[in-house]
């Protein structure tokens, strides 16, 4: 039986970590502020003192840390993963961090002798705790199949996709679609007011074709009941089209349409609304 | 029992007139080629020999035609509509008119003693045969309650939204919104392919997460095939942009995604894809 | 000796007329409200009492007046320009107006015989005084030939442009380069402030190299000052940049740069600078 | 007397140098390829063996290499300027260079005691040759005093700009408004010929007018020859928008238009143009 390893037990990794000791994983889990393991424990999960120790003691760890520092800092170091991971054993980064901390990562789980999966998520508190995540798995391929049973645990699908990098690429794609898509929804929805369409009808038959989506239904009453209440915030997104856009330049692609979006989203961040969630962008619009 | 005029018989309209004769409405149908009207006649329908007889033997007459001059050509003349509707009698037209042309028409019923709806609809053949067509109603509001049973055999839904005029906006909003996701998908599939990332499994995740349509679903696999046949032609979906962006500009609204997504329809229209489909607006992308 | 006819004493018009009294050309003047004919009279100008008697009493008759409406108004009936030119004489209308209305204009003068130039101006009040304008004539060869020694009073620079129309295309393509140069230079003014570079040397540094040019010289201390006191009112130069977009979509043309600064000074009018100068797009950038 | 020194004697460097061997400066040359200061020498240059051996015999160097490899090469390692420059004499980089290569060098002769300005010059050739560059000097004040007669002698303009790195940004800020004024002049010119009007009636017009300027000189019969002979490479354009735009990312500004004319630019590499001159954008244009 494989014994997990679970690092970082904030809202989206304490949610998953539960799922894991659920499904009846043999867990041992760590974080910073040790106090937050505590409920894990009660469930029946192993607590570490240190990151390394948790390496050097389970077959597969996983980490879900808040950003690129946190994400170094767990791994790297005397404490860290890879002074504990030794020969074979796995370590799957599932944080959103950007290409370069990525490879670093890579690179000092390898030299250790350790095995290494990027696997960023698609999805917020909900989908975690459902058990219903999309995780965007990159990396050594034989850890993939390894870790697959836990990612079926966690996600509804995980796909795998090829070598480091792979994983962040397809998460950057993934959320430039979707910021284009609240843009031209933004001024949809502005057009429509303007127009004096009411907006119930606007939002029944938008629902009603064949553009009908989740984020609309969730985003759409958001808008109109001025609700900007954080599940993603606009300066992640914004940063996102600015990678996906810098990923355009580097392959030679012109995106115009991601282009003006990210202008949209810099115009709601420069006034203002950094961290309200994603809709803000339309109260530049409206 | 109301008496069901028809105007129009080709791909939407036959199926829709057939609907409405399966559902039990006594139906009249007329078609500008009269040969077309065999297969309603086989059904039970029965024949008129022009717009003037068929409106003046209906309670309410509906019309889907190809475009703004069939539109006033039915409606207009001595032989048309408005010669026999009468005192009292309803007009709906169902095409896809611009607003002026809908305003002509409005006025002709209106002075000839009938009552008049817009109706243009969402959706495109499969819709209509199945009867789940998006009907957007506006005008008389007398004649709308009294056309509801029809538009319920015909659509899936069919709110009322106001004056002449207002089902015309509602469809140029979704049409933008269309647009502007087709763009941004475009564009997302194309840096996703260039970096190396899997189509299906793209294809896959965008299915799996908050931004599921159906509309990314039937695009999808087009692009992938490099198959562009048409069921929504790339210079319809260009001129609704331009409509409406012109209704932002008299309403005083900057819309910049809408209008680089215009610009992107209107690069593939210049490379000569007009009469294609709106996916093909991924050529000029990838 | 040719007789000149001059209906529009605005801003522009009197200055123009003025030019061809001192000139001495034997000219006849018409205004709306006459009582602005006073100072052309006293410096030599004879006073029609109407269009019609103006054009009945000169070989060539040049309008200047401020919208479309006047356009007309002076031209058509009973007392217009076209009821009294007859047969061979001239009329040039120098005003800015769309395409349809220069064109009912042309019809109307043709009609009673006469001979048509459009021959819109690039310049404002000062180029008018100094007889410095930019005339863009377009339509009767002969009138033209005819006119050109007046033009040569009122402008610097007078080229023949064909037919009718081409006038105000060309018109039409110089105010969309001029709103895009206004709107990269406010982008660029903004990002130099904010980067810490001082305005006095930025401009210093733009002007002496090869982009220098007369409107940044003009607008850039208007920039700074937040003076945007009106030469250019900025609702004009937003419906030439709809109108030159629209020129483009007929012709099958896509101009991305075009159209985010059509929306750039759709935002300014959004904001309340319709009235200001077109400088005062730099308000909602910087 | 003031000791100059000169590394890099390409087609810039040799005229700037030249220039200032003619002033009756003293100074000693270096180029990578030493042949190449034959003709310095002739006129009564010296040459050194190292850029060390020259920083050390020179009171102020100034360099002009091609690109950010070749400026940190020539300033780095044993041989470098850094090993020889010693307390108090100058180093003046003029290559355009990024800001983290800036910063290095200017560590580097800091550390070794000297003083350091950044100075990018805006000008080709031609204004090389005639001493007419625009200098944009940026770093330590007082070398800024001593550089100033040599300044004068290379260029018709050099203002000081504060501290190291405000040079490059006065550049991203010149050089993004000189692509805009491109892209919307190509959009204008397209539309002018599609429009039927003559393109040299379109130039003089433009000539004539406000916006007039040396590039749309000299670039307008460039677009209409089809002749895109290099004197700025679009791909250098281009890396300059990409920077200009991350440079307003990170101080909150929205710069759509300059977004929208960096998607033009990667267009125009994309198809191929990345080494022909700017000018080429126009290709994607018409």
């Amino acid at each position: 039986m494989t014994r997990i390893g679970f690092l970082g037990l904030g809202i989206m990794g304490k949610a998953m970590a539960l799922n894991l000791v659920k499904a009846g994983f043999e867990v041992t889990v760590w974080n910073r502020n040790p106090s937050k393991c505590a409920d894990l424990v009660a469930q029946g999960a192993k607590q570490a003192d240190s990151p390394k120790e948790l390496a050097a003691n389970c077959d597969i760890s996983f980490a879900m840390v808040a950003d690129p520092e946190a994400a170094l800092a767990i791994c790297l170091g005397p404490d860290g993963v890879a002074a504990g991971i030794g020969e074979g054993r796995g370590y799957v980064d599932m944080s959103t961090v950007d290409d370069s901390t990525s490879q670093a990562i890579a690179q000092a789980i390898t030299e250790a002798g350790g095995r290494f999966l990027e696997a960023p998520v698609s999805g917020t508190k909900k989908p975690a705790e459902d058990g219903t995540l999309v995780i965007l798995a990159a990396g050594d391929k034989s850890l993939y199949d390894d870790a697959l049973p836990a990612f079926e645990v966690m996600g509804k699908m995980s796909p795998y996709l090829g070598e480091v990098g792979q994983g962040a690429k397809m998460k950057l794609v993934v959320n430039m679609i979707m910021g284009g898509m609240l843009s031209i929804f933004s001024e949809g929805m502005a057009l429509g007011l303007k127009s004096g369409l009411d907006a119930q009808q606007l939002s029944d038959v938008l629902d009603a074709g064949a553009m009908a989506n989740p984020m609309f239904k969730v985003k759409g009453p958001m808008l109109l009941a001025e609700d900007y209440s954080t599940s993603f915030p606009l300066k992640h997104m914004q940063k996102d089209l600015r990678l996906a856009l810098a990923l355009g330049d580097k392959l030679d692609l012109a995106l115009p349409t991601a282009a003006i979006t990210n202008e949209a989203f810099k115009q709601a961040r420069k006034a203002g609304y950094a961290d309200e969630d994603i809709a803000a962008v339309y109260k530049t619009v409206k």
